[in-house]
């Protein structure tokens, strides 16, 4: 008897729902809702080899309702990725398993983006998308040319970011996105009625998208419209109509079925109306059969691409781009940029040092690819060597983001986890706060993009507290595998910069002035000072009675507080800390040594003190800020909040 | 002559210019593009009197597009507002004056909400048009009556949280909600067609708005659809075509009329251009008398509305809602229920504890209006007492957010300074960052509302580090004006709970617990122990060795820790802290005395340790996360991340 989709999509279904049962967690909704969809996009027009997880022109599957991960697993597992083994399956939601509560793909090959956070995989879809459509533009149809498919739910629609994503998609006329919609009509409070009404198609229209209305549980319809969907000059919405918890005779289509295990009667129920008489875990051999042979439908596919990159003359420049590895040279155009700088000894403000060395390293780095949320004369990130990336030149290199810094951030990390591209973008640090949970969501993937924060304190002056960052330096530095960077000056930006792209396994965060500052470091040295996160910038003779730490901007007021206090006969050591996370990493002598142990602490920095009793201690002094900021030019501010050097050598003097 | 509506807007356009202009900085391309159609609401439409800006039955105006505050500070000074003297716009941006760069509602009368960050209006006006029909629900036409009125620019409508007002706005039928998108195609970084194609009348249309295209610099035009959006049963979108920088004889229509001094030969250009020959922040007399005429218009209606105040019934209700008063007796409800908390001595989460202080509270304070983003189960946000508020009964006290943790916290901060409700919302602390903008904002504006946060740490266990909050307890504590309480059981909840409404100055976060915990409070007390932040829970007989400084869940930990340390001879205080912020605000001697000097401190709390050094010093003990979460039951987790009894004791140790 032959095997058909349903069967095949049953496999998932049981799979899924059996995992759940044994976590006694999880979501298997969409699981029995989507299978039948999602078995024939695997079956029939994904092109992926479970043999190479990385292949470089696979199509990208974006789970965006990443709670119903054990889709994914079962897709995975069945079609024959090591990743996830059936034991995998059966720790579902364990420490240590390959198959975590929702999908991550720094736990499981196979996993394009970890997902859960709700409309963050189809924003980040939308960035995998912009990645393939440069890179097909750099390297040819004949190394890159696929597709990225995203299943999206309701809650997923719901998100602002989505809104961000789709009118961003639309815009660049993403023909190679398209977006399976679980149109199931349920949220976990109950119907969507209770707390939405919009048409999504009419919705998704209206940014330029294409759409069509699927009956995701029969295969014939979804595979005419994802025929369809192929041959489209636009990004493509299929709204799949299903059921959720399909199968379930009390949950299937409630608020209920969302998640949770469905305990054993209900359980007991699916088997029955799935006609899936099979033990918990089991799958048929005919099944699993039909499912390993759709996993090896691309094989061909991918030997050819294989021989096709074997041959081109582009293979060692795609290799080095897929890899993300950085260009030999780059380390020293970055010292002879310091050098000029130093000799220079301008003052300007650290936004415009960053725009002096991206011109440097854009030139010499085409992965990168700028952009802005509509900020790029403030930003300072568009250079000479980044023309525009529009619908009708996708090898350019600046997105014009639009006012959308939470689908920037998220598309910024789809570019990075696509591979080929080193994604860095502009913004307002105070808007930050828009893109947090991208920016969150790439520093637990460790994706490698890189965050330009301009306008970094109430330094800003007259936009006021709404536009002055005051905890967000903090807010940031508190995140896990975040490097914040505050530079000084036009050497510290350069060196942070450089720090920023080496790490390959994180973002960064660029914090830079608007307002102008005095050089810092009038000394040239080959070597990063900055790599250490903190260093000695300006010492006494003798020791020091005391230690002033700044960053940023703050520096040039640190280092007047020492020449003031010199004048009065205090000896004091000023450090500046443009990295504290760099700072932390290092032993605990280095600390010791830079921070000179004992001797009583004074740090600047125009935002709050949250964090800094790390290094100064509860009795170290604090300059700086404690409310929010106020409109008015920034040097009024400054003396207005009282951050001046007056007072830093004041709260020296009350310490020595 | 008569005095027209273009003599009238050209007043709003020159005072706005010779401001920016004065400031060397500010934003004149809107107030110049929508001084007509602004002039015609102003003139013809809005319900307000200058002389009783907290007129509780005014319509509220909200300039979204907040850069654009010239406009809204020139309209309040010509109608006559005593907040906007001719000096505060000679003064505009400048420290201490009532014009600051973008709109403040804590610093000008007049104006009804802090606007800046893009789309933050729009959502805020959402809530304000929520309070309005709720209060018209529970207090009739007599008393509550009135329209919201929000002027939105391109960058508000690309703003991800401008879709889930709008999607929530349509749902609900808002119709007392009129939107005047500034429709003028341009934004910062050039044309929009750089970055958006989206047709935004058919974007609103698909949930449930109507819309009309107007011409904004026709009067009659304008006129009409305001005429119209008075009648319409569904929130209205009217997209009123302009020409930003109207007038400027080079700028105009471009993206560098959007901000900045135009400069002399512009300005001199745009006076010519409008045939406006007067001198800087001068307006011929006529036209003053006009706009003060406009100022008037309201001045009946006042009256009559405050007749009829006087001679209702609702009276008393009715202004103890408008000034946000607690009832009397709530203090007492609060003190009864601990007493039955401790009497039962139950172990729960916090977040059911929550619920159960909820639907005390609830009962007691027909003001709260609750919520969740579509998590209400998980969040136990809703009450007995608290009906769904629905299209069809906007009288109901809970609202089904949906999947939209930005737009909810927006719209609670609009029902608050809307006046008369206290509004409460749930979701996941880890969401948070989702609607960081808004809370920020509602920090910013002193605004009193409730974020309840639950599953706020890895306690929350399976679904894993995209869920589980590490850096978030630290990144609110950063924020200025946020109380952040992390309560350990069910009377510290309680009193958790009323120290959060007591606070009218501001919103507060409640962090809570998805797994059950044990009573860490065993005795009654009628004091509000919480009330100074952080207190002596469970004290050694004489002097200790060392102080466990714990908040939430850690609480039974360090219980647990103290009591094996005093088996093993070790002699310890336990401090249960569960709002930093209000532990700061104590005296040293408290602080001290609580702390136990320098005793020797280790602290412990499932997050990071950034801030915590304030309490513990650089060589405290700290037993927590430093890095993202896991997959897994909360008890394996606690044992992997090294959070238990055992660690806490072994920090002990190696301190004493």
């Amino acid at each position: 008897m032959a095997v058909t989709n349903r069967d095949m999509a049953n496999a998932v279904r049981a799979l899924s729902m059996d995992a759940v049962e044994a976590a006694k967690s999880g979501h298997v909704g969409l699981p029995l809702g989507m299978a039948d969809a999602a078995t024939v996009l695997f079956r029939k027009f994904l092109k992926y080899d479970p043999t190479d997880p990385k292949w470089a022109d696979r199509d990208r599957f974006v789970l965006s309702a990443g709670h119903g991960s054990m889709l994914i697993y079962s897709l995975l597992h069945l079609t024959g990725y090591k990743s996830v083994s059936r034991d995998d399956i059966r720790n579902f939601r364990q420490i240590g398993s390959n198959t975590p509560g929702h999908p991550e793909n720094f736990v499981t090959d196979g996993v394009e983006t970890t997902t859960g956070p709700l409309g963050q995989g189809i924003a980040t879809a939308v960035g995998m998308a912009i990645a393939e459509r440069h890179l097909n533009a750099r390297f040819g149809d004949e190394l890159v040319d696929h597709k990225t498919y995203v299943i999206a739910g309701d809650g997923c629609l719901m998100e602002g970011v989505s809104q961000e994503a789709i009118t961003l998609a639309g815009h660049l006329q993403l023909n190679r996105l398209i977006v399976l919609f679980d149109d199931n009509h349920v949220t976990i409070d109950g119907s969507t009625d209770l707390s939405d009404n919009t048409d999504q198609c009419a919705r998704f229209e209206a940014s330029g998208w294409v759409t069509r209305k699927v009956d995701g549980h029969d295969e014939k319809d979804v595979t005419a419209a994802l025929k369809w969907a192929q041959t489209q000059k636009k990004p493509v919405f299929l709204a799949v109509k299903t059921i959720i918890g399909f199968g379930a005779p009390k949950l299937a289509g409630t608020g209920k079925a969302h998640g949770g295990p469905y305990g054993a009667d209900e359980i007991a129920g699916i088997r029955e109306s799935l006609k899936w008489p099979h033990a918990p875990f089991e799958v048929p051999a005919a099944i699993e059969d039909a499912w390993k042979k759709a996993g090896e439908r691309s094989k061909e596919a991918r030997a050819d691409w294989k021989k096709r990159l074997a041959a081109s003359p582009k293979k060692g420049e795609f290799n080095a781009a897929i890899a993300g590895r950085l260009p030999k040279n780059l380390g020293k155009a970055l010292v002879k940029h310091k050098k000029a700088v130093v000799d220079g000894g301008q003052s300007k403000a650290t936004r415009q040092w960053s725009g002096d060395a991206l011109e440097v390293i854009t030139g010499l780095v085409p992965e990168m690819i700028g952009g802005s949320a509509d900020l790029t004369g403030s930003n300072n990130t568009l250079t000479s060597h980044t023309p525009s990336l529009t619908p009708d030149n996708w090898g350019g290199r600046y997105i014009h983001y639009g006012v959308r810094e939470h689908g920037m951030a998220a598309a910024m990390n789809g570019m990075s986890l696509h591979g080929g591209i080193i994604p860095y973008s502009g913004t307002f640090l105070v808007f930050a706060d828009y893109s947090r949970p991208a920016i969150r969501l790439g520093a637990l993937m460790g994706a490698r993009v890189i965050h330009v924060m301009t306008h970094d304190s109430i330094g800003l002056g007259e936009d006021g507290p709404t536009h002055q960052p005051v905890e967000h330096v903090a807010s940031l530095r508190a995140m896990p595998n975040m490097h914040v960077f505050r530079p000084a000056d036009g050497v510290e930006t350069a060196e942070c910069w450089e720090l920023a792209l080496e790490n390959a396994e994180g973002p960064a965060t660029l914090a830079l002035t608007r307002q102008g500052l005095k050089p810092a470091r009038t000394t040239h040295t080959e070597e990063n000072l900055c790599a250490k996160g903190g260093y000695v910038l300006s010492d006494c003779k003798g020791k020091a009675q005391a230690v002033i730490i700044a960053t940023g901007s703050e520096v040039e007021i640190a280092l007047a507080a020492q020449e003031q206090l010199a004048k009065d006969g205090v000896k004091t050591r000023v450090v500046s800390m443009p990295c504290m996370e760099l700072f932390e990493a290092q032993d605990a002598k280095y600390q010791s040594d830079t921070l000179g142990g004992d001797t009583p602490k004074v740090a600047v920095e125009a935002g709050v003190r949250f964090g800094w009793d790390r290094w100064i201690g509860r009795d170290g002094g604090f300059v700086g800020m404690d409310s929010f900021g106020a409109s008015g030019p920034y040097k009024d501010l400054y003396k207005h909040f009282g951050i001046t050097a007056e007072a830093v050598a004041e709260a020296v003097k009350a310490r020595v």
